[in-house]
């Protein structure tokens, strides 16, 4: 026996489209967001591959992303977990701010340290401000960052891996996350054992499922960085992701 | 303090626009629903009701119609517990006919005692039938009806009333129901204590947040009947409703 994880990166928000910074921003789906939702939902279908209990970030472009993939599926009456621990990696005073400007304004190795490096955050993001999130009250009394990179995102979320998520693969229901290109890149770099080093080069695309078995004793996957259900799609988008800001 | 609880029935599904008997089977909102829904959403946002926790049942146009409510509201990222015992009615072999086609089959009589006695059900729907649920993964291993009368209703609905709502409101958070026609009917019975006979002319207009304060000791409505966050909308629906199958 295995355990069956679905890993589900959210649809192109409205920021993605205009190559804007989000982390933590509450953006919506744009409309091909919605639709990469659906196509994910029917992928799962399609598959067979039919999720049982559903986590999710508290954000609405992977809450969103969920409720029309499950729809779309049949399993919108699934059981539902949501935790800040899923959400995107917080990207401190970046946030809001244009991809492209920024790689203008203080240079590609900058740019690529704050996007892609293992262990440097931006700087922090300033309290009160436009784009900050202290005073949301889905936070409130939460222990949350004013800026990660993904070492400190893979640290905030492992306990709820552990607390929560595991015990749930555990009972051998179909677990799905919902999530972000970096909370999943989290998990990923913790269940694939990927290095410090290649995680920068692990893109995850949006709204296609990817698919894990897990061996029951050791937890470790059955297939190295599991099974895309849409594979070709997969890898015309991560190459699209990897290009993005230039 | 009061306990603070809003009831949302979903939005026009796609067989409420088509007088078809729905009850368990899963359909669709209608497009008229799906905004009705986000309507919904914007009156509880505009009144600052703002649900801190939602149950829904385990059909898709309650739960899309929260989904969307929700998202409207900017509270798409609360906890949420779903349960069949917040269902509609089991409409039993009327499940999939056409209001009108039975009414003229039965004569009115027959049809308003189906339609609003409050124990009297309809035939039971036939197993492994087209619009029967016994096969469904979802209600596996539970004690599900295969046809229910409003009596039914409130009784298979108490005990998750009992046992997850009202403690939900006991910890001072804003309560949301997003369920159905008769589940609400029964909830309102109970709170307000309606009479078996005075049910039957009660009606609940579909995606108009009804909200109560719940004295704290007793459990009991401040205001009778609750308060629609728009009441001249809610005064033209129920009219409306109680002019279905004519």
């Amino acid at each position: 026996m295995t355990y069956k994880l679905v890993l589900l990166r959210h649809g192109e928000s409205e920021w993605n489209a205009k190559n804007l910074f989000t982390g933590w921003v509450d953006v919506p789906l744009s409309e091909k967001g919605t639709e990469e939702a659906r196509r994910g939902g029917k992928l799962l279908k399609d598959a067979g591959v039919l999720p049982e209990i559903l986590h999710t970030s508290l954000l609405r472009r992977a809450i969103m992303t969920a409720n029309l993939a499950l729809d779309a599926a049949d399993r919108h009456w699934i059981p539902v977990k949501r935790d800040w621990r899923l959400n995107e990696r917080h990207y401190g005073a970046l946030q809001g701010k244009n991809k492209k400007e920024i790689r203008d304004e203080y240079g590609e190795e900058q740019f690529m340290l704050w996007r892609r490096s293992y262990d440097v955050p931006p700087p922090e993001i300033e309290l009160g401000s436009e784009f900050s999130q202290d005073t949301d009250p889905r936070y409130a009394g939460e222990p949350i960052p004013r800026s990660e990179c993904l070492k400190d995102v893979l640290e905030r979320l492992l306990p709820y891996w552990e607390g929560e998520i595991v015990p749930d693969l555990k009972t051998g229901k179909t677990v799905m996350v919902a999530a972000h290109g970096n909370s999943l890149r989290a998990i990923i770099k913790h269940l694939d054992k990927i290095s410090d080093e290649a995680i920068s080069g692990l893109n995850v695309p949006t709204g296609i499922p990817l698919y894990y078995e897990l061996d029951e004793e050791t937890l470790e996957p059955v297939t190295k960085g599991g099974t895309y259900l849409d594979p070709e799609a997969a890898k015309a988008a991560i190459e699209a992701v990897a290009n993005q800001g230039k």
